[in-house]
């Protein structure tokens, strides 16, 4: 069958889990790590080969506090009552009943009074970033969108028992669905048509006559997680005795080679009219009266030396693809998307935040930064930054600065200057090692120290070990 | 060598050509002729088979009456008088002395007074869009504009004695250079490289040492016609002896296999996405840790695998290329860009500016419209009208409505009821054809009778014998 | 009672009174002069003082003749056939029946046959700007404009007989409604209040209940005028045996002593401001705890004095009324309103339009233009220019290059240097004195010329005789 | 002499005087005894006679803890550290030397390291809004609001020894400079010219020559004052001995009688059009030949005729002025610009943040509102709410949702029904007094309770004594 079910054995909990990740120097193999942990006991490996974007998939735990820790109700009365929680910025109060799918969204600020009250009246709540107020949900995600290199969101859904939130629909995204607290009934159904399957733009509401083939019906129960591909449609309600809370963790919305072709494409074909005289040329002078819709249904050679030669053009673009500055173009899109790090205290201590300079005693103290030859340095994630071609300069496009909010800065990057351009290679490529100041391969000693007090000040340190760009 | 020459014989004036060509009831061939005219003695045949997008090619009439009344620098004196002619809008004022290159546009209305005085003083004058002033330029140009099945355009200029307006430099259309008036001394240089052979955009002006091999130097005289590529560096001055006035009839702007892939491709890929699930399939979750521009040194056999997917998916891009939907989008914009058709009085007495409807002695005389059965009706011009898709619904585009100025009008077209289509087919596919009303494949004599009055208000008649569209 | 009647005897005809208008030589004469013609025989001093603004008056001429050349239906049917009109642009189609007022433009171009098809279902046709299509009118209209000091506007109202083409409204402007074709029943109501006494703007359709007091039920046959002021309220209707056309001749909209103080009032109270400390003057810390529509309930002996200071302070205003400077501003808005001066032959011969300079046998000829000492200058019309205070420069305004479309082209004025403006002040002055180019109040015979060639350039003459900016 | 010199004795702490205040149930009367507090010894009601708007004053106090708590640079450091400060916005680096003024800012976060390495090179520190960083700056600000009845604002300034930051100059605003740490020394200036006098805008800066008469040289210790009106130039300077911390708290910004005149004269102007029909006649027809900068030197008698109907017309002006209505304009401008309330916790307990309504134990308690008839009920600050006429309907403006950062929320207000009009007048002029629900002029229970409600839910409370808006 197209789903799997696994029992599992209890586990260690997400504290733990994050206490020792903190201790991996390497944040790839972090990210690893942790998605090791949210799908455990299937082998990433195995699930990338029989699973990902093939079939849904559900794991049954046994075990309610597996995902303890990760998100709480209590921690969703917390944030309403302390945070700017605003109703359709960043809670969406809806419902679902016979057949109509209602938003009852009020204007301004979602005061726990007023929030709990429709919660009562049967009503769901979808809080749609939660990584903007939990620091755990943040470190998570930011931790993860290093292992799907795509940006890793996630909403976080409350339903009262015996109600339904959402109509039946599928998304445009891969969905990893946690349960947290309480449990829910869930139907998921095959994509529809092979159209359907792995879309790029996700459904409308649909009618329960529309959705299909059912392949699972479950119960999700705090502890399991439920995955499935965009395409699958999907529908859940609460039984009349417990409540739900859930929280989705999404990847790879608009992650396709199409994807990646849209940025390929246009650019190859101009590079293609720059170098072919053959694109160049001119249209026959007669095209018009043989080609075009009003002319489809006539038997006139011309017309299949006419597609021939499209079609012959078309696929001689293949060999003007600028591959790697396409797909410089997608990292650039992903890095902005990016989560900032979430940094411990040891980072913070070893970055530029930790520099003690500082008022004291009616004055300043400890204002130098001292970076010395053999000063080693290293990035504070091996995603944080990354080297792109931008026309006719090199630039790093970098996440520490990025904010929780989605896009709520601007993309940030700087131009990197000729003569650093290969220590900069040489940094990136050397993590997760750390290397020294003195063995950056720059042409002069001050351009070794210039480098990495630039990379410093945008987000490093000065002990001798330091972290440079968090 | 590249070029040709060749002497000619007296022809008919081109008043003669034009009333001869008024008899001929099919625009497409009347388009072939006039350019035949052009080009005489060349053969057309042999000339788009040796010559077009090749070389250069000079012919010598000793006529110097051959295109008497096309233009002349009197008319242009006229125009100046009785027309608003706008320096910078239709007219600048430019200057080559020295190696510099220099144009002389003060703001405001282009009074005879001031052009002469520029012109005595030394400056070249040209004038932008004569077909906006001429009728008999506007008449060639769009009679032309069907030869060519792409925008014809021109521009006139006037060079004292002793003089040149001009620095070295290529343009992006094919040029035909009538030379009116006077002479001039011509010299023509071959594409500098392979990458400007029938380049897309014109060059800036060059310094006389950057312009490369010279393939012809000639003087042309009242009669002649000189023909070069788009990409052929050119360069012309006055003699002492007498000044120059010719007009450049150009076309094939934009009118490359590359420009109709650019219809092509996105839509192609759009399509593949929708269709063929491998395009919509995720990204490998690592490709950013050995793609891009970061790592394109490195040595990794994902590199090729992922190279090899980017371009077999690129080829396969031909099997979903909507080849006469992408020409359509060319023919629309080209007749976006066409003059409308200058009508003869007899054209005019057939179509709806000839009905009969008026005031007269104090009332309205003749307000009806009669079409029959047996009306027989035709389009204007085989070029007047094309039916495209417009997504949903189908669309014919028409130039009768165009104005003498480029795009001052917005693009003309209407929707077509379904009942109508193929009854448009029919009437388009028959041109030069008459059809009777009451032939047109519609399912009801309303429809019939519908149809020919719709096309007959946007432009048609109402004798036994109607032209519609014009 | 408000309305008065008048018998007239016969008159001269308007185009003897056009040719003899054209010998004066004073503009502003020539205005006064043609006003008395239109409302001949009420002298305009009497008009001025009883009847303007006032009240409506009819003259009855007995002389269908008397307004013959100014506009006519034919001419109408010349302009649909031969410009390019546009519904809902130049032509509205109307028609009022059964208390119901409708408009039915088509999109696009009015083609006789359409317009005449309207016109025969019994739609009323109004032309919006005759004065862009007819010479004549043109000229009236531009003539008048120096009479008003405000813009003068026109439409043509064609109905059929037995119609009624609009619902009883009142208009914004003073309007002269001359007969020029069949009769119209008018039927003319008082203002329905105080309120609506010269209102600032048009009323909406009113219902035939809503129109208050009628103060005049006649017909107006061809030859006769019947003027009202805005805000009387009016509606006419054909009857059975014969069409009507008039034209309605406007000014005064927006031209009342209020739409002066909105220039007046702003820029005071900036200069109060600027140069007297009181109105700089803080406000009372309390005055929000008495003032405000939340306590104006309130009996708190602060509240009139707050009161009494604020009308203090805005009477203050009128010490910082800059009225010439606001007075230019609406001269302004007058000049790009203004329709262009039309020249007859002798003008244009005598300005820039007819220098000699042209292209002649092959080469130019008469390209100089002489100005001497001894030239005697003269401004082409005496509103046709007017130096204004532009910040710190002074401009001068001018309406010679304005269009016959209303604001087709932007304002035009240019900034007068300082040795100029003397000189061009005592020109204006002289008005319609000519004086010789070495009489301008200019430090250097230069600059006399300078100034001179200047003014001619932008629209002045060559002989020993010439008019500037024409 | 303009400035005076007082000693003073020692007074309460800061920390003291709030706790003090926060038991005054009237916000009035807190802002009242805050601003008493600010300038102690100086009686207010003397203060705003003598010296506001009129002269600096200089209050020496001898006692370095006066304003101990309000500000520090130990917490301008945490706020560095802690905050998300940004150059440029939040914080400016500046320096003067050499008569030359200069701004330091780097783009970007301004951390700690990157601040004190530019204090420590003599570059001066001006935070903008310390309001934002720091509650209790809020608290004062928000408090003497309501003394001022117009915006307050506030800036830190951290000077080096032995530096200057800024060239002299004067503000548009009163300011109240408190001298936190160290000492400055400060030079004072008298207005220039009486033009100078309370100016509207701030000066550029000046050169040492341009500064006028100096009217107090003094340096400032901690816990002292320095007032000085807008318009007089000053500068200041530390001492080679110490740096200098102060806070200048700054009000009265375009609040001027000339302000609300701006607000008072184009409504007076309209309403004086639609009522008066003096100001709707037609200017005279012949005013451009005679007015306007052209004729100003012209001696004509309708000249001052039609200078004194303009000026009669702008003193008229007067009895159309909409004095409350402006007002309240002005209102709502300030209620915009305030600073919201900063709550006690037992504020927030009594308002619509301290209901209890929660997620506990795996589901919502306490989430109904109880307001009963008996309910007492109180505005939580007098000027917190306002009642302004808002075109046709009634808007009730409040301050509570507003930022700590200037206009980042848009202006706040909600319609308010007519059956509730007069209750929420009889509640806000009832302030401070709590009022029963049922003792609230409604004609039905329902209305109270509806409206208590909503006033609740938008900042309310529900025990037995609840305070609304907060």
């Amino acid at each position: 069958g197209v789903t799997g079910v696994c029992k599992v054995v209890k586990g260690p909990s997400l504290d733990t889990v994050l206490t020792n990740l903190a201790k991996i120097n390497n944040s790839r193999e972090r990210a690893r790590k942790l998605f090791e942990w949210l799908i455990h006991p299937i082998p990433p490996k195995a699930f990338f080969r029989e699973t990902w974007e093939k079939k849904p998939i559900l794991i049954k735990r046994q075990n309610q506090e597996y995902y303890n820790g990760l998100f709480s109700t209590g921690e969703f009365d917390r944030i309403l009552r302390d945070d700017e929680v605003q109703f359709g910025v960043n809670l969406d109060v809806t419902s679902y009943s016979n057949g109509k799918r209602e938003t009852h969204n009020p204007p301004g600020r979602a005061l726990p009074f007023k929030v709990w009250d429709f919660y009562e009246r049967g009503c769901s709540l979808r809080m749609l970033n939660p990584q903007a107020f939990s620091s755990t949900v943040w470190n998570v995600l930011s931790i993860l969108q290093e292992q799907f290199n795509s940006m890793v969101g996630a909403n976080v859904y409350l339903t009262p028992a015996g109600t339904q939130g959402f109509a039946p629909h599928y998304d445009d995204i891969e969905a990893f669905l946690v349960q947290l607290e309480g449990k829910k009934h869930w139907r998921v159904y095959n994509p529809r048509s092979d159209n359907e399957v792995l879309p790029v733009v996700s459904s409308p509401n649909f009618s329960q006559s529309e959705i299909g083939e059912q392949v699972l019906d479950i119960v999700l129960e705090a502890g399991d997680l439920l995955y499935f591909p965009r395409g699958f449609i999907h529908q859940a309600n609460c039984l009349p005795d417990d409540h739900s809370l859930h929280i989705t963790i999404s990847s790879y919305q608009r992650n396709s080679w199409g994807d990646l072709l849209q940025k390929v494409v246009p650019v190859a074909l101009e590079m293609a009219m720059e170098e072919d005289v053959e694109f160049r040329r001119g249209l026959p002078t007669d095209y018009l009266t043989y080609m075009g819709v009003q002319n489809s249904d006539k038997e006139d050679p011309r017309r299949s030396m006419f597609t021939a030669q499209v079609k012959d053009l078309v696929r001689r673009l293949a060999d003007f693809a600028p591959i790697d500055a396409a797909v410089d173009h997608k990292a650039k899109d992903f890095m902005y998307d990016c989560l900032p790090p979430l940094l411990t205290p040891e980072e913070k201590a070893s970055s530029v935040q930790g520099v003690l300079a500082r008022w004291e005693n009616g004055g300043t103290k400890d204002t130098t930064i001292h970076l010395k030859e053999h000063t080693k340095i290293c990035l504070i994630r091996g995603g944080v930054a990354r080297l792109t071609s931008g026309g006719d300069s090199v630039v790093l496009c970098h996440t520490t600065d990025n904010s929780r909010v989605y896009h709520k800065e601007d993309p940030k990057s700087f131009e990197i200057r000729d003569e650093h351009t290969d220590a900069l290679e040489f940094l990136i490529h050397s993590y997760p090692k750390f290397v020294s100041v003195g063995s950056l391969p720059c042409d002069s000693f001050d351009n070794k120290i210039s480098l990495a007090k630039f990379l410093f000040e945008q987000g490093g340190d000065v002990s001798d070990k330091q972290e440079v760009l968090g």
